[in-house]
């Protein structure tokens, strides 16, 4: 008699963050258009990109797709880790031309995307291995590991440790770290990253580190991958995404780092590196040639030109969001160095009390920070990914809710 | 201190089907080339595709990246469960056109495959559900169990029963079945399935159905889903894919079928579904929007007909190698209703040395029956998913074994 794995199970109803989008946020967005049929919304809900793939990288795909309509070049199935061209340039136009990290090849698991790869990377290690999640944080981790079954500790992020978490006071063996942070907009020096892969090393735990807004970093001197930081290559993993920078949300294009000089408890070095491999043949055959081809091309010199002219409009969004912010008198954090402007509410309200208001007067949909965690109770994340007129009309818009605030 | 994953490291070495493949079978072909540098090789190991993308799909694929390109039709993230039009070509143009099966959109989880469609969905079960598969069996049914720490009861498939295992003797929970067969190319009758699903209903079990090779059935009267049986919808899940009829196996784009009225202890309609798009949320956002295009435009009239037409020739490719292997007093099942052929070994000889003898003597590859399991002892099997030239090459070069043998 089959039964259900009660882990799942244990996560329907509202305690999911895609249920919380899709029925809570998206029901009161529904309800705010049926009484307001005038009025325009503003969503800046969604991490989700707006603007098109470069014409170098469209190109790539016209290309891949008719080369696989020819007998005489097609192609069936790609490599189980990936594409070796796409992992030679994530090595050579990524880290080392942009980061200056020394990676290898083998080093690199193309995946589809952070989503699956920052989960499923858990599958390496044993079920009773205790999980470090930032609080705020994006939600798939949590879920994950509950999902999985795992002890899960919190690191709370607040103003007073500018959203960067403490080491753990507890035992801990898999920590997750993610910056420039999604919620928050966050990003952590070279110094508290060192803490942690220290801390890392001391106590034999790994890091996971999600570096999927790394391409957003204005700020000198900010460390853009984990591997800029002495001793991280012996203690964490690296996760990386096409779908930001390059938007490739729709496309699934990721990568994930394993260093063939990661090592654990009872392992030799190359050995996580070589069960990851294993891992991929037996419940993963990599994503679509297509968008790997697509990939190859955004990593190119022109390629990536292009989509940095994106990843620099995205930034002027935040940048306008920022300003109209402030300018009625609201705190914002992140939004510098990330697509995501983590907002105070106004004193006394609670997240979603601000998110009412705001959609109530303005039209503008963030998600309620709580959702992200405890920790995010009494802010808002908004996301600059969007289109400039909407970004500029919401902008316009919040002088409303000034007026009523 | 992180410690590592042990039922997967158990399943390093040459105990995993990629590592023997890519080990075993290919340090095998290295070496006969190094000696033999004149001799060609007909590789009919791997079950990868060899024809290109009919002219619908790539039209459909150029089509979809120019769309992503131009700012006024760029899309974000798909659906997490697929693309809606994808979803409900599956249901009309596949299930109900071809197969005379009615099934809902909501019941359609697109995949980016078969491979990671049949493993994942264990997720939904409870660990300690113990799961069935056939003996011989395509080899992730096997690791991804093990791999999930799930107790494995082998159904036995010879030549007696047809390589249609009997009802399972023990309780079982999980049910593997694959029909047509890889690696053995065999089908199962109405009443086969109807027996199995029976079994199912009564003992609350769960059939996972692997659909993959249905478009290769040619005999008359032989099911193409399990929901063509009666009863199914309540007790089995079915894996679709792209890859083999319509040589997607690059692009990365299957199917899975979890219907509404699908139940298990403690569950009630639905429920199984809406944890299966929970699940989808944690850690799957879906295959790339692309290639769903291409799938889209392959379930077209145009299309089906256009992959049709390649089914038929590997098709045909299969009794050509059928044909050739009889000549030389072969046995071979198989190869009617499926691309891959069983070729039962000459007396006395293992899948080993009957793989050894074969390469040496024709330059022909094929994959040692005992590689899918016990079962698969004394049998090789070949793949007839290439090209026709080498599938000629191959069978002239057969009778060389004759002589030898």
């Amino acid at each position: 008699m089959a039964t259900k794995n009660l882990e799942l199970s244990q996560l329907t109803g509202d305690k999911t963050y895609t249920e919380i989008i899709f029925k809570q946020v998206w029901g009161k967005v529904e309800a705010y258009q049926a009484a307001h049929p005038q009025q325009q919304i503003f969503m800046m809900a969604f991490g989700d990109t707006t603007q098109p793939l470069s014409a170098t990288v469209v190109q790539a795909l016209v290309h891949a797709a008719n080369r696989l309509g020819n007998p005489q070049t097609y192609t069936g199935y790609e490599d189980i880790t990936g594409n070796p061209a796409l992992k030679q340039a994530i090595c050579a136009n990524y880290y080392r031309q942009k980061i200056s990290v020394e990676l290898e090849p083998e080093e690199i698991f193309i995946s589809d995307g952070a989503q699956s790869a920052s989960v499923n990377i858990q599958d390496l290690f044993a079920l009773d291995n205790r999980v470090a999640v930032q609080n705020p944080a994006y939600p798939s981790f949590v879920e994950g590991t509950l999902l999985a079954g795992r002890p899960l500790l919190n690191l709370p992020c607040h103003e007073q440790n500018n959203f960067v978490p403490k080491l753990p006071e507890e035992r801990v063996d898999l920590i997750y770290l993610c910056f420039p942070n999604n919620p928050t907009g966050a990003v952590a020096t070279r110094e508290q990253l060192q803490a942690f892969v220290d801390y890392a090393r001391n106590v034999q735990a790994v890091i996971i580190f999600d570096a999927v807004y790394s391409s957003f970093i204005q700020t000198t001197n900010i460390p853009r991958s984990i591997y800029e930081i002495e001793g991280a290559k012996e203690c964490a993993i690296e996760i990386g995404s096409f779908s930001k920078w390059a938007n490739f949300t729709g496309l699934r294009v990721g990568w994930c780092v394993i260093p063939k000089a990661l090592t654990i408890k009872n392992t030799v070095p190359g050995e996580l590196n070589h069960l990851w491999r294993i891992r991929h043949a037996i419940k993963f055959w990599g994503t679509a040639n297509v968008a790997q081809q697509g990939a190859i091309a955004a990593l190119s010199p022109v390629g990536q030109q292009e989509c940095q002219g994106v990843v620099n409009y995205y930034l002027q969004n935040a940048g306008l969001l920022r300003e109209g912010l402030a300018a009625i008198g609201l705190t914002c954090f992140g939004g510098i160095d990330s697509p995501f402007i983590w907002v105070k509410a106004f004193p006394s309200l609670s997240s979603w009390q601000f998110f009412d208001q705001l959609l109530d007067s303005t039209g503008i949909v963030g998600v309620p920070g709580c959702v992200f965690g405890d920790w995010g109770e009494g802010y808002l994340r908004l996301s600059a990914l969007g289109r400039r007129e909407d970004i500029q009309g919401a902008v316009e818009h919040l002088g409303r809710f000034a007026t009523r605030a």
